[in-house]
């Protein structure tokens, strides 16, 4: 990576495509001094030409083509430009797009800075990100400095605490929303839960609990390019090419923290009104060994596999604990190294019950039997959140449950009607901070960080106002 | 209680009792300047003159019942005396043991201390201390120090650092085995898993979960003196009375930390060969605000009531993050004061699966089908403990699903084989060091507070040693 970085500056100013850099920069630097106005200034409405909304795509891996599906599966969208340094997946992402009989796209391809030219060249009204991780900021917030109106950014948004900042920073300055595209704030179950926490039935929030708990050790070896040998190799783990492996692995091997924290904490800070009524304030995490990735090498490829001499920072298990503001207490796990089954292991709990997803429980004081639990299913169908009992039948032609669907509706129905972004650049940066703090605190001994108010003091007064 | 301490103080020095204080402390003194020495002078041979093992207990409640159906119901043990200041519970268990048709045992009451006559004045192989929490470690070192060789606390042990260490030093001093006795430790599926762990099913042992997850509500305010009014009164819950109420929600009121952790860690130690090969090294907790215990007043006795005016210290949900010495992290939850069903919230994780308590779940890699739970049930029936296997029948008619049972059938083996306590001082410090460090941290911000070494390094030379 950092050769191909260095490359790449190379090229650039050999071939002086840095000035267009610059532009972009000069043109953010002026968005930053005038908050709001250079970007309104090129903004340009929605849909303008046809009504129809102007999609581009950055990163053009398996995530894109599944955003792609929901993206033209809702009607008055079409996509303007994709951009991808890889061709594999850009080929496969056109010969995606060509399936749904709609013109194609423009590309952007050949080196790591083309999506700042596509950002240059074209008008979008919304773009959207799924790249490495450690691209997501950089690009997220190129993005918005080029005056893009919606920029849905994958999950985790970002790395370290800095880069949290940037989004809030650039989405304060460009006047564009930043949305985190957290699905798992859209999940069926998890949308009855916070529907049941906000008509009272769980009472005054207390605790929660949540993480990601997913056995990735066939997606961070496979093949390829990182950590995967070449075909016939024993690392090789079947037909599936995770392309994961090739930047996700180097997370594990560099840091240790909760590396990716969002798909838990999402629907838990919902619940909790984060950074609306709330927040987070401090954190303390730990890491257990770390094992799973090593034996992993060792049981697939022989003690005297070359990669069975890799030190893999990452903790097995990193489990961080979190104090809110208004007193709760949130326990985020990050798990995926050993094996086991998968789970978010959400837990929902107040003065008056909770739910609990390990189990599939739910207690209500006074209307379950006491003492007993009561099946979810039975409270998720009464409670069912509208977003659901309304596009059901549509979400579930779609994947991952189809919360990926509901989430790119929702999105897109803030972007067609100029709302805000309904998980912004304060949940982006709050949600994803959880990865620096917790690096920071565990290479402390478990120490007490504090969490940043990304909201500069207006979550006293934000209103909640996700999915409602 | 204050004014009952200091209206016996007075009684004391005026009936000259303080004398017999003195010479218990005096004796004790001499033990602790010749470790072992005194203790082993004083004791007598297990059962001397008639082969039967002699027991006393202090505390009579419903808990000390529960004991007596299991020495009595053991071969080869008699009652001695047993004491307690109260004369509603010592005239049920005198006429529980009457049922036995067994000699009827000497009666020490009447005093704070008349414990320590009766340890003075009896010889025992045994002193079984089952009392308010705050009065385990005063009990059970004066139990040591007056030469009892074996002496059983029930849980916790202790309530502050110190006290822990007064166990420890007391027991080294003295010679006296210290056993806490935690039943959990050998509830049939908690034995399972252990049994499990150490087949090395789960592998290297990598993570734990657990916790006191159990609505008190009931418990901590009923017809007991502290905290119910007189009979007809609206706090008063029910015909069944819990003693505890006397004490234990007094607790709630002063402390804000994990004041009962030992039914959670207890198992998690010995699957963690905690202080026999590994140790906790430190810890960090947070806890929740505190709304519960008032919300319940208020519930039940209106926005009026006097005790809408207590302030209750302790969090609703107190977590704890325990790191230990060979890597391991420990997630302890203490949750007593909401409306929720009954878990103890075991996770036992390793390189190679685990079991989650909710959900009754057990993973297995290479023997579970890939990512999918298979039932607990399964598992635990193929590892039944021998323990269980060898005592079932018996166990079966005991209390508590029969763990009682094993609990005392392992501790009186222990006693009349002159082997070590199975969970001894360094044990019941540990597991109860979470109270007060729990505490010290929570005061602080969830600050990082280091834990005892309570072997001083001899836990690197120990060996497992439990139900082997």
């Amino acid at each position: 990576m950092e050769n191909t970085r260095r490359n790449f500056l190379k090229k650039v100013t050999a071939a002086g495509i840095g000035a267009a850099g610059l532009a972009v920069t000069d043109q953010a630097m002026a968005a930053v001094n005038q908050p709001g106005e250079a970007a309104q200034q090129k903004k340009k409405p929605a849909g303008k030409s046809d009504g129809m909304l102007r999609f581009g795509f950055i990163g053009t891996g398996s995530r894109c083509q599944e955003h792609i599906n929901n993206v033209l599966g809702i009607p008055g969208n079409k996509i303007v430009a994709v951009c991808d340094i890889q061709k594999g997946p850009l080929e496969k992402t056109l010969k995606h797009i060509a399936k749904f009989n709609v013109p194609e796209p423009k590309v952007y391809t050949g080196g790591e800075r083309e999506f700042e030219k596509m950002l240059n060249n074209e008008e979008f009204d919304c773009v959207i990100i799924a790249s490495p991780w450690e691209w997501h900021v950089p690009m997220a917030v190129a993005a918005m400095k080029a005056g893009v109106p919606y920029v849905g950014v994958e999950v985790s948004a970002a790395n370290t605490v800095e880069e949290c900042w940037d989004l809030v920073n650039v989405s304060e300055a460009t006047g564009s929303h930043l949305n985190i595209l957290e699905n798992v704030c859209y999940r069926r179950d998890v949308m009855a839960a916070l529907r049941m926490v906000r008509e009272g039935l769980f009472g005054e929030m207390i605790h929660g609990t949540c993480g990601y708990q997913h056995d990735l050790r066939d997606v961070k070896f496979n093949d390829g390019v990182h950590y995967t040998y070449q075909e016939g190799g024993e690392l090789r783990m079947g037909p599936t090419a995770y392309a994961e492996a090739q930047w996700r692995t180097q997370h594990s091997v560099t840091r240790n923290g909760d590396v990716y924290p969002t798909h838990g904490i999402g629907p838990v800070a919902n619940c909790l009104n984060i950074n609306r009524g709330n927040r987070f304030l401090s954190l303390t995490s730990m890491a257990t060994q770390s094992r799973g990735l090593h034996n992993f090498v060792v049981d697939k490829g022989g003690a005297n596999h070359p990669y069975a001499k890799i030190h893999f920072n990452l903790g097995d298990i990193v489990t961080s604990m979190i104090k809110c503001a208004n007193g709760q207490t949130v326990i985020v796990t990050h798990d995926t190294n050993l094996p086991r089954p998968y789970s978010l292991g959400f837990r929902i709990q107040g003065t008056r019950g909770l739910w609990m997803n390990d189990g599939n429980h739910v207690y209500v004081e006074g209307q379950s039997k006491p003492h007993r639990w009561d099946a979810s299913d039975d409270w998720f169908k009464k409670y069912d959140h509208k977003l659901w009992s309304t596009l059901e039948a549509k979400a579930k032609e779609a994947g991952h449950g189809g919360m990926d669907y509901i989430m790119m509706y929702d999105f897109i129905d803030a972007i067609r009607n100029k709302k805000p972004a309904p998980m912004d650049c304060y949940d982006a940066a709050a949600w994803s901070a959880i990865s620096g703090l917790s690096e920071m605190s565990i290479a402390r001994g478990g120490a007490v960080v504090d969490f940043p108010d990304f909201t500069r003091g207006q979550w006293i007064h934000r209103q909640p106002a996700f999915a409602l």
